[in-house]
């Protein structure tokens, strides 16, 4: 399987690694929401981004412009 | 008992690799539920769904398109 | 007392071994109960169930066929 | 204090060694009891019970048989 | 800063050490409480108590005898 | 995508390093808040603030001097 | 930034180790705080406090004494 899945799949993180400089939707562990541009990231998913704020009921309730989000937090990343 | 488990059983991931380009459905800690084609996944569970729904009481109550699952959310996965 | 352990008792997951194509009752955290036949389980004991069904007070509540749980959910798992 | 300790103690889980068939409580996280024959544990704590049933108030509230108990949800193990 | 805490300071679980055969008060995440001679531990503060009592506002609630607590429940320990 | 990734962005941790001896704001699990002067910062994200005071409702609600957080408790960090 | 940071920075366990011999005060997760004297510690945070007592809303709640704290439990220290 392994050979199979490295011939027709990318892997989960790829998703981030083309979201560099692009907005992306955050959920947290809570229910906390954060919108931004994705600036980096690392394999245990902590991430930062510019531009930054955070969500209530899809509604900006405070603009932080850049935060380094740890990735332990972190429930799903859409790109937008 | 490994050289048998070996030779009778597959490995638990390897329900991902058969479904891969197929509809899954997700389960989360706190009860969210996703719906969606599974793209890829490692070997934390992390993935990615495309044509991603968020679920409540089994109908779609937001469309989020692509997104990546941290696999450390995950309760089970079922193909569907 | 390691000698003697390997000689005179088994690992706790050989109970998983021998429950292979059988079914079992699995308990989560958060109450959660599913039965179903075990198909596949590894060390941190992800497993699949097929003809699985989630239990709400015994009862079957929602037939779910093949599902993968994440190992780190998972209080029991008992043989029926 | 190494030597000493290992001169004059012995380590935690020799007392699971020294219960193997016997009959021990658990206690998990969450309050759930249960009471049966230790037949197997692993460093981690995870173990098998034989004739195992789930208390409630100290009384047997459900007779599992054989149950793998998940290590990472123990509080406690008692000899009785 | 190294080479000064070896030479002036003492390691945390040297406190376990020096508490062998001695009473010790053990809260856990939760508020449970127990006292107990303590018998043996380890690196991960699995511990095992003698003349074990679970304590409810200070009292006695039930005698468990011996007791092996999983380290993981510990928030801490204190010799009487 | 590591050699582009490489070339084309930083890492998340960057973030704090470019704030050492800035005022930082820090989120933790659970709501808490602090501010701070960015003191150091480790790869689990410890860190150390001076000047440091708790918040409520961003507010000033207790002053801390020097704190050290322990980093598996942070939410995010947002330089101000 | 490695260089950087070894030559302008110190570590944030650093504090603790100038901590040593002195009063700190220790926020837990659940919110429980103790003030006592640090007398030893390791890279997990588990410490010892001398002359420890538990507080609650600030007043002395329980005297202690020598108490070893685990460190997982640990949100903040604050030396005084």
């Amino acid at each position: 399987m392994n050979a199979q899945k490295n011939l027709n799949t990318s892997r989960p993180l790829d998703v981030l690694g083309k979201s560099l400089n692009s907005q992306v939707l955050i959920k947290l562990k809570g229910g906390r929401e954060f919108r931004g541009v994705l600036n980096s990231f690392d394999m245990h998913m902590n991430l930062v981004l510019n531009d930054a704020e955070e969500l209530e009921s899809g509604e900006s309730s405070r603009r932080l412009g850049v935060v380094l989000i740890r990735g332990d937090n972190i429930v799903y990343i859409s790109p937008e």
